[in-house]
């Protein structure tokens, strides 16, 4: 039985990579050594650094003007470093609110960032969260640090279908791309600071990618804890301390692999063809499945569907565990189904899903 | 050729553990899915979880009233998070210095923890760096919030042979244990906190242990961001954010390996005797190799040494090196040759080094 696994994160890792990961685990392209138990100043695990740099930069066309870090902590220790690196002497934050983790950002941000941060836009309150915010209607100080959003909402299942274009004038955009980047072609330029949790489209958990523009640096004041400061990692070519080594070498493993695929382009279309199949089959299941987002914002990552019903939702949950269908429920905070179509999903998952959820339907529908 | 890893960090790991990783790479136990890519709050993983802490128990027989994180971002961040989490409302901090990592941490907490940091005792001043300074001598405040020490020096190769016992009124102690965890008994009640970087005893870099008394929980105040609370993420029940997931799992793999082997009794008798073979030769070879260390301060850990000129050591890195024994060079602060023989290390690595010493010296002794 094939096994498909629609966890929003740690996520599917392509079965390619995890082969590779398997094949050099013991012996690292003929060293005799593991990747796992190298010093991360040795000659072998600089080259898988540097490779994961490059291949990082190729895929999103990161400027030269953008510095790349990889960090410990989860998105989760980036809503606190974010202000703790980028608001010094600054009045203000500007946050964009959309849903479950933007408005955990947001709370995080206004109590230990020592700073007012003002929410620019709240997309729960002014649209029940059935859609993004739309970006003219942001109320963006223009002396704010930053503005701060989050491309997709992996819990509401809701995601920006273009991403804001900031003026001319703007503050910096600062945005959380966990559960989006490499699936689609984006412009770094926009944005001051983008960072994301790895273990959605690039790699094991415990790795957080942050894309830095050069000059912003420069606001890293001396007062951050050297281990928080991106300065202090970016002056030690990210070696502050000893970074997540292992898992750096599978994001590594992942962006080889996601080049072959075709890169960026590759990832969007698929991800396109993955989501419009599955809304289809909700929109086509005479309401028994439903999903509550606005069709322009629909989260092509995270499609967030129920049945009305949580105890026929928690049987769909166990019902498609037995079939190989594997962590469907949604967020603890939201329940219902979630299935999370990273660019590691392959098409036959989202296939079997669908068949599964007319059978579902056939056995349980009125 | 056999390989021989002597890193400091990250380290070598059981022969066995990387191998029942790679068996189990893409298939973890039958369910068809990979521990990388699982959701860190599927029974499987939770499975892990609380395996990897019941056996961190039962090797340290760590009392009840103390609780366990699996936390990220390294020791280097515990130099901070202690501070955060356990020195409010207190006037000071008590630090004893003894090599580069403890003066690492002291330096830390003194620039960033907001509060005066005094030295308790310094063996570098005191001794040149050649004993760790006797804890009878330590100037110890009894209103200080903690007082830190560093059990073993990664860098300088100085271990206190027997770990100090605070007296019944002193403050709690807290000590970073990263690069001795689990090779020597020790009596948890003896300390507040203790933290460990996992990438020398205990598995992959990315993972942090921290064993705290539950009392002192209670000092984490409202004001520490939450996802460098001990509180928050023990409120959480350790899921305050995605766990790295992978690093748990490896670490759970070496438990059970050292369970099998015979536990802390057996590595402490094992560091015993691989530590004596290596110190014997450094001694006996007439002064071509030396260690600087007193005799009762030597590190089981990590066996620091040079030929006392920087072009010899550098040769002796490279030429061993060729012969399959890797990362023998000293610390970049303090140059020179190092040892590591942590628990992973077999006897047979050892023999090996001290017969290519041999070797060496005959090549290049006078």
């Amino acid at each position: 039985m094939a096994v498909y696994n629609f966890s929003a994160g740690p996520a599917l890792l392509p079965e390619a990579v995890l082969q590779q990961a398997q094949a050099e685990m013991c012996d690292y392209q003929g060293s005799g050594l593991s990747v796992m138990s190298i010093s991360h100043r040795s000659e072998l695990f600089l080259d898988i650094l540097r490779r994961a740099e490059n291949d990082l930069r190729e895929l999103l066309d990161v400027p030269s003007h953008y510095r790349i870090l990889f960090l410990q902590g989860g998105a989760s220790a980036q809503f606190v470093q974010i202000v703790l690196n980028l608001a010094g002497g600054f009045r203000c934050i500007n946050a964009v609110v959309s849903g479950y983790w933007s408005a955990q950002a947001y709370r995080q941000m206004r109590r230990f960032g020592g700073i007012p941060v003002d929410v620019a836009a709240d997309g729960i309150a002014d649209y029940g969260g059935r859609t993004v915010p739309p970006p003219e209607n942001w109320r963006i100080h223009p002396k704010a640090a930053f503005v701060h959003y989050t491309a997709n909402e992996t819990v509401n299942g809701l995601q920006y279908p273009l991403l804001p274009q900031p003026a001319a004038d703007s503050p910096p955009f600062v945005c959380d791309m966990s559960s989006e980047l490499l699936s689609r072609p984006i412009n770094v330029a926009d944005f001051g600071l983008i960072y994301a949790g790895a273990q959605k489209n690039i790699g094991p958990a415990g790795l957080t990618v942050v894309i830095i523009r050069e000059d912003l640096v420069g606001r890293c004041g001396d007062g951050v804890p050297d281990v928080w400061s991106y300065r202090a990692h970016l002056d030690r070519q990210g070696m502050y301390n000893t970074p997540p080594t292992y898992a750096v070498y599978l994001a590594g493993l992942v962006l080889q692999w996601l080049k072959r695929q075709g890169g960026i382009a590759w990832a969007r279309q698929a991800a396109e063809e993955k989501a419009a199949l599955l809304y289809a089959a909700i929109d086509g299941s005479g309401g028994f499945y439903r999903n509550r987002i606005a069709p322009q914002a629909r989260s092509l990552m995270n499609v967030v569907f129920d049945t009305g019903d949580a105890e026929r939702d928690a049987a769909f949950v166990r019902s498609a565990q037995r079939r190989g269908l594997h962590f469907l429920a949604g967020h603890r905070a939201v329940g219902g189904l979630r299935a999370s179509l990273y660019n590691a999903m392959p098409c036959d998952g989202v296939y079997a899903l669908i068949d599964f959820m007319d059978e579902f339907k056939r056995r349980y529908g009125r």
